[in-house]
């Protein structure tokens, strides 16, 4: 029998689960939520029912594991324990600074209701977390560097729609070239915000708005640009629609670290990831630890879980021994 | 108190064990065991005792884990489950298509003794195992491609060394460029053998021996050189020795798949190591897991284990909250 999924909410991210769901035969959707009109809603998946969230708590048994695709902001601190009493759960809660408080209030909830509740998935933090994770436990006393990009940063373009004067904004994060070919030398360089990444801004202007007054206000912004090399370009609209409709992402994480008596010999680890969708690549990685979370929760297992404590096995819709024979 | 750490074979693999436990203050190394006459031994560490073979059994409760650095072809397959009857123990089996009955004779006896006896640790079988299972998890239906190198390969250096006239030589695995972009482009290219890799050899010859014959004899030694292009440099005793002392290699995994409703989006995952040494890499992989190991069997658990059943937060000295602060 198919693991049974419920997504709650359906912006890009539950979307985005739909489709993965479509990819992983061992599961199947067994229903929306949702916090608008549920009639209003037309997910991809025929036949498959649409509710309010309200209706959650009377489908305890029609779902094996609910996935949460809410915001870190202000959804998920609530929905996660709160879903957590009722389901086994899995979230992409995102904001790295709270992950200890989020952790230990599933954890509460998951232990109380007997559920598992697996947060923060998806690739930063998740695959991403997963390679630092090992490369410091294989280098110890080494050097991590984080690159992220090229990808569009959804809080930049929003900050940049919020000034007076743009209509659109797509802003994209890129990594620094130099600064990546610095870091796999091994030379262990110490880099600035600025040296790290650059960001560029497309923008669509109201007509008549000053646009020199944009650009200056763009990259004189606090946290958001004035400590990047920002550059801006005003397109219209049609352009904006036509060349930056995607979402894509990526980035890099590196370790280098020594070995030796005399730490005389130099590593290099590097994973990295180029995906034309950010939250079609987050729910894939979603979808797989669902099966996780159902499977640990079969074996009796509850409480709260991050990709730390998942035994990669249990990621696989194969078994120990096939996994063996083809992948080890 | 520290984990008590024992190496049962002292080659490149051994010593590499022992430094990285220098790099690790949470293990110790408490002997080092050898088919050879102990007293011709000389050991990094102050102060260990280097001790027979013989004398392992003696020593069952002075070590938390041996670390087996034996090879894979005749030593292992009879070591592993031998001594997994005494201790806790980790190798680097890496014949990959004898893991199964490998994995099979350790688990009945480590069953039987109550001890955790995990196979396969390195990089390849290792990390790159860890990497190919990851990436099928999150993108099923996509294609999986390895590359090694650049490289030495052991196995090739030997095969020409064997050759008649052949004093020493060392062969480089490297990877073709060409296929690697093709495979980061999402295109889902065929390689054949010749495409994905070609190899180089260094060879220092007799005097007086028939350059041209040798060259002949390595390019189309069949497995080994037949299907792949090979270039053979000939070069002095001191070039090799001046330049081709290291045991450096590495290599990619790479994996590319869809997500979509209708697969209309590509993502490439990629992970790659360039190492200096392969052994004291090789050895670093192995401690981490040998702490894995030591935790596993504290806690209750027998039997085999590969990387794929170990969830990474057990490979850290870090606590899982400082696991979660620092690295998610």
């Amino acid at each position: 029998m198919a693991i049974r999924i419920g997504i709650l909410g359906y912006g890009n991210l539950g979307k985005g689960v739909e489709c993965a769901l479509k990819h992983n035969p061992d599961m199947e959707l067994a229903a929306v939520f949702t916090r608008r009109e549920p009639q209003s809603l037309h997910i991809l998946t025929k036949g498959v029912p649409v509710y309010h969230v309200d209706k959650a708590s009377s489908m305890k048994d029609a779902i094996d594991v609910m996935i949460l695709c809410g915001g870190s902001a202000t959804d998920l601190p609530v929905q996660t324990p709160e879903f957590v009493r009722l389901f086994n759960v899995v979230d992409s809660f995102d904001t790295h600074a709270k992950i200890p408080e989020h952790f230990d209030s599933v954890d509460k909830a998951a232990k109380e209701s007997g559920h598992v509740g697996l947060i923060s998935a998806g690739w930063d933090p998740g695959m991403f977390s997963l390679n630092r994770l090992y490369a410091n436990a294989v280098l110890p006393g080494g050097h991590d560097y984080t690159f992220w990009g090229k990808g569009v940063s959804q809080g930049h373009s929003d900050a940049i729609r919020r000034i007076k004067g743009v209509k659109d904004a797509r802003q994209y994060t890129i990594p620094v070239e130099k600064a990546l070919e610095a870091v796999r030398s091994g030379s262990n360089p110490q880099l600035s915000t600025r040296q790290k990444h650059t960001r560029e801004c497309f923008v669509v202007a109201e007509e008549d708005a000053d646009l020199a007054e944009i650009e200056k206000e763009i990259v004189n912004m606090p946290n958001y640009f004035a400590d990047y090399d920002t550059t801006v370009h005003f397109i219209s609209e049609e352009e904006l629609q036509r060349d930056h409709r995607g979402i894509p992402h990526g980035g890099f994480v590196i370790r280098t670290g020594k070995t030796g008596w005399n730490d005389e010999n130099s590593h290099v680890v590097e994973y990295s990831l180029k995906l034309d969708s950010n939250p079609e690549f987050t729910a894939s990685v979603i979808a797989a630890y669902a099966r996780a979370v159902y499977r640990l929760n079969q074996e009796g297992h509850s409480g709260c879980r991050t990709v730390f404590d998942i035994a990669p096995a249990y990621l696989s819709a194969l078994d120990g021994s096939q996994l063996r024979k083809h992948l080890l």
